[in-house]
């Protein structure tokens, strides 16, 4: 008898913080999801000994391995010719890791890896401002900054699988230095989640002025907390992310002059921070343009909810 | 009764100092070729006027416009798409031009117009050191820095026609201003023939140190000046090159990070200073890259003729 047979997937996005999953149906609904740690084991096979114990019970719950047709994964620097995810400057396992080869092992299901920026492009693609959008750029801005590119409606990989790691290109020589690359002055360093702190405390201990964010300990700011400040019109705050949007705009500028996209999609937990960073982000990319691209590019915020697009970005590999 | 109709294409070069074209038979052997000034007329149905008296010669030579298929060009912000020349900030003929339809009206014949660095990449492609390649990116280095575009064997375009203005990226904050655009620090105020120069003389007025450049006057340096320079060994000359191949290393990187090329080809006429100019180049962009592309990409010197390959790029369209 024919039954409802391979018509699930599982989505798994590993992020630099936590690592979310989702069992996702054909139409593109995620049924249930839930997350674990990405930072509790420095040892690879401890983690997905611990990521099968969680997605496990999900897959008995919806009628065993043979409803799901594969996993798929989205990770930092994961690359989607070989699998294996290498030096990934946010994760805490360094050098080569097969991670396909080792989850479909212990899943004994197909399982397909890309880059986490690209998933979340593909999410974007499938399900979100880009849906029937041929050339655009998608920037997820949290723990890194990550990026998919779709060139003629394909996410592009390069030679090798690696392309579109656009948070570490450079953007201001001799820059602020990034602990996890080495590199001076890369877009990461400024528009992650930890580079948005340090503006915050650089621009602290550059004046006296008053603030909300001196109610707080350095070590306890957030980007959540300077957002939160900056709704409340604390005007240091608001300078972080006008920086911060500054700095992100030029970047763009670049991206575009690259690939001409039509669109840039802003994803991620610092993007929730919406016209505060949106603002001088597109005044910043439309000034650093040539003329050809002024005020053509469409620069949004992605409405998919993060978590659920990384997931089904992720399971649409499968 | 039939001939040897159809059998051969007109290739343009239009660059900013002159334009090149030649006529090419289908195994891309360039019959004939020859060149007339970009800059003697600010009308452009008078530059029109002139390059069809010193293209007709040659295709009635060759047998009429019965055995000529059709007529490629390679222009600066050359659109495929539109057959336009829009704002091209190294051409004297500002705003849009509909170049291809001028022309076309001009000869009578089928004309197609892209981006001259496309054109080049497109000679690289099919008869020079990327033959085979599917990613790479091609650099032409002369008036202006222009850029072709090859992901999965095809020049990236983007979605109006106008990708790969790599030249007017941004490698500089608030760097080095360039005239034709407005901008400040674009990688073309730096690797153009003019930056060089521009180089050089900031070299020279920062130091009492003696140069051969000293045996000229300011306006009299070329980068072919200070290239000779430096083959003789001179201390200024050399670091004029250095200075170059850090900031377009730094520009590469980035560059590689978006699309992870297999290869980057350098071209035009500053290409020619070769290892001058390849040395620091590869130095910076090894510096610059992220472990995963480290020692991977092949930075090579075009092996064909300038004006060959752009000619026969341009031919290539027809």
């Amino acid at each position: 008898m024919h039954t409802n047979t391979n018509k699930l997937a599982i989505g798994i996005d590993i992020g630099g913080t936590s690592t979310k999953f989702g069992i996702v149906n054909s139409k593109g609904e995620i049924l249930e999801q839930n997350k674990i740690s990405s930072t509790q084991h420095d040892d690879i096979n401890l983690f997905i000994a611990e990521l099968y114990r969680a997605i496990n019970p999900l897959i008995e719950k919806y009628g065993g391995k043979n409803a799901i047709k594969g996993i798929g994964i989205g990770a930092p620097n994961g690359n989607f010719y070989t699998g294996t995810i290498e030096y990934a400057p946010n994760l805490i396992w360094k050098g080569i890791i097969p991670l396909a080869n080792l989850i479909q092992n212990a899943f004994n299901l197909p399982t397909f890896l890309t880059n986490d920026a690209n998933a979340a492009a593909f999410g974007e693609m499938k399900y979100g401002k880009a849906k029937d959008i041929k050339h655009f750029i998608t920037i997820t801005l949290g723990t890194g900054v990550g990026s998919g590119i779709v060139i003629d409606g394909n996410i592009v990989l390069g030679h090798d699988g690696f392309a579109g790691e656009l948070g570490h290109t450079i953007i201001r020589h001799n820059g602020r230095y990034h602990k996890g690359t080495g590199a001076y002055g890369s877009l990461e360093a400024y528009a992650s989640a930890n580079g948005i702190k340090q503006t915050a405390l650089e621009l602290l201990s550059s004046t006296n002025n008053s603030s909300l964010l001196r109610n707080y300990q350095p070590e306890e700011i957030t980007s959540e907390i300077i957002y939160n400040c900056a709704i409340q019109e604390d005007k240091i705050a608001k300078q972080v992310f006008e920086f911060t949007g500054e700095i992100l705009g030029e970047a763009l500028a670049n991206f575009v002059m690259f690939s001409s996209p039509e669109m840039v999609v802003l994803f991620g937990g610092i993007a929730k921070a919406g016209d505060l960073l949106l603002i001088p982000t597109q005044k910043a990319m439309e000034k650093n343009l040539l003329p050809i691209f002024k005020n053509k590019v469409k620069l949004v915020l992605s409405n998919l909810h993060e978590s659920d697009a990384a997931i089904l970005g992720a399971s649409a590999l499968v």
